[in-house]
């Protein structure tokens, strides 16, 4: 069950002025459930988009990049869940193309201004003539006010609909964020998550936006990891409907860092749901490392700690067996690190320093902490003065049993 | 349950003259098991070491490559289990150095003469004092037909003890090997795998020794994988007693690459061994990839495949969900992978070529393969003439339950 996380409030999902969005039960691979999602935008809107690293990225994220890239002025963005159309070669490319035409003609608009984006299974075709017998009920619904119907039909694994909100003033006029997001497994993202979306009604330039969205990926979607696999098929767009009534802004703007600010707390509160809500997830864990020499060793350090088997299996079981944790400390890949000097906290508990178990830690305090739901694990290396903190969840029985069974 | 693995029969595992094995029950964390073994070797024996390559690599590990450098002439090896003496601090280096002296008064030897290996919970102190009140007992049933005992005592998660032999002749002699290893979780070695003993009457110079055990090591302990965690004590000892009565060999003699070509193959065996009896294994996996530019690269796509945890639930789950594994051969790490050149089989089933699934693939194929207990994945990047073979299991509730209570 998803740690401490819930569905938002259907309320709670603020209408973004100028973004619709509207959904469809297309029957892509399961029937009775929401499977592709249609948003609209404004002309005038500005879109900017991170992709996956995965050299097999999915056919929609060469679409995505190739559209973003000849500058039409995006319109619409297309979902499907149900099939990735990754690995999927020339054909995926095709059936991508088709439903972006399906759509374009549809809405009166150009198919390339026209983003697709799918999740599911990966190596199988996508059914393109069922996504598109769906645009129409989905076009039909359209609305404002449909954030959490959108949230709801962009999950897979999912248990629970991501999405938050965010209002702050600008050039005194009050804009609105809203974002969700989707993934479950298959999370160690090296650009973004599976699926993401934020949209703003702010004015905003195109290079302030482009700025917004790397430095909000870099602290959110790049610091959680479920599994440590990329997926072929993850994307974050951020949109701008200029709606707001607010002087554009520029990366030089005096309230640029307020925006900036807003939509990188929306990132973050929709990267950690992925974690809370990650398959099989009973426990939610911050893994800080501190002291560094770079950024790199800090983010090499945690992610040894975050993708161990064997230190997820030890949260998964309340078991305060640390040593592990020293171990992947240890492997991270830090040639020249000195054992001796680093310490390791679970929550504020000293457990380990000069090498070895802290004289002061006791076993019942480690216990008391691997209770909890929500644990932080911090590392300080007392080598340098960068650091990071990265999320992510435990291993259980039902992370094997989801992938296991995930086709089925 | 291991896969395809049995026990070696007792008299399967040869004597090597002049090694003798000696156990007992020290109760170093459980009652009623063998826990502590020494292994003594006849003056003029040689002997190479290879250790794991973290960082917070064990007290004893420590002690080994001290001793080793010092070059007294090896004369006994020391194994506990039920406590790693790793994350031990200054504290741990005091207990194993007792250990190793007690073990060399009572054998009227040198400390430094005494290899001390560890293997059990990390960040324990080492109840070195149960360590060395069970030295008389093993001493006292030190023999050279003990191999299968000495294999019994060294298990920790390992479901099935691990041994082979070999004969070959040199210079008109027979010629023994045998080989021990303990192993079964927290498996990745960057180096040998927990604890390996290889034995041999060879005569051999200590630099054909020394090339011997590297070349060995790279063709087994370090292609193998079950969780990636690469262990604090990782261990790998050839021991060459000189007895077999053949000239020494030399790195130069013409007989060198068969005695080099027989310790490998023991060692693949024995890596292998550890790889079947992986914590929680229902599958062996043989994971090729052929065609890379470096054999770097190559280990990094088969890395990248025995790593993730999607593709070893698929194979626990016999689901031929490959999806998954074109999905970690793109985010291996490969910057300028071209898709559409490489090939993935499953077996001898061609599955993905041109950047997708293969016109020729049917599911029915691939579901049949993942119904074997091994199971080949074979990638051609058809991008150079590299290659590599590596081998690793599936991931099952079993290795969820095994290491939610290891130490309950």
């Amino acid at each position: 069950m998803p740690v401490k996380l819930t569905a938002p409030a259907a309320n709670a999902l603020l209408p973004v002025p100028g973004v619709q969005l509207g959904f469809a039960q297309a029957h892509v691979r399961k029937p009775n459930r929401k499977d592709v999602l249609v948003i609209t935008l404004p002309v005038g809107a500005r879109v900017a988009g991170v992709f996956t690293q995965n050299r097999f990225c999915a056919a929609p994220v060469v679409l995505c990049k190739t559209f973003l890239a000849e500058n039409a002025g995006i319109r619409a963005l297309l979902v499907n869940t149900g099939c990735a159309n990754a690995g999927t070669g020339e054909l995926g490319l095709n059936l991508a193309q088709q439903t972006c035409d399906a759509l374009a003609s549809l809405l009166n608009i150009r198919a390339n201004q026209v983003l697709p984006f799918s999740t599911g299974v990966i190596l199988e075709p996508l059914p393109a003539d069922k996504v598109i017998a769906g645009l129409p009920a989905a076009i039909a619904n359209l609305q404002e006010d449909n954030w959490l119907n959108a949230a709801e039909a962009i999950m897979t694994t999912d248990i629970v609909a991501k999405g938050t909100s965010r209002q702050i003033l600008l050039d005194g006029k009050t804009v609105t964020i809203t974002g969700i997001s989707k993934g479950s497994g298959m999370i160690h993202p090296n650009m973004a998550t599976m699926l993401g979306y934020i949209a703003t009604d702010a004015a905003v330039s195109q290079s302030a936006l482009e700025n917004i969205i790397h430095f909000a990926v870099n602290k959110s979607f790049n610091c959680i990891t479920v599994d440590g696999d990329t997926s072929t098929n993850d994307s974050l767009i951020v949109m701008a409907t200029n709606l707001a009534g607010n002087a554009e802004l520029c990366e030089g703007c005096p309230e640029f860092a307020l925006l900036r600010e807003a939509i990188t707390d929306v990132a973050i509160e929709l990267a950690q749901a992925i974690v809370r809500d990650g398959e099989g997830a009973t426990k939610f864990m911050t893994v800080t490392v501190e002291g560094g020499k770079s950024e790199q060793e800090c983010r090499k350090v945690a992610y040894a700690i975050a993708h161990s088997p064997l230190i997820k299996t030890a949260f998964f079981a309340s078991d305060p067996n640390l040593g592990r944790i020293l171990a992947a400390i240890g492997y991270a890949g830090i040639d020249d690190l000195d054992v001796n000097t680093l310490q390791l906290y679970l929550g504020d508990i000293l457990v380990a320093e000069n090498g070895g178990r802290a004289a002061s830690y006791l076993e019942e305090q480690g216990a008391a902490v691997m209770q909890e739901s929500d644990i932080l694990v911090r590392v300080v290396l007392n080598r340098g003065s960068e650091n990071i903190t990265i999320w992510t969840c435990d291993f259980s029985y039902d992370y094997v049993k989801i992938n296991a069974d995930y086709r089925s």
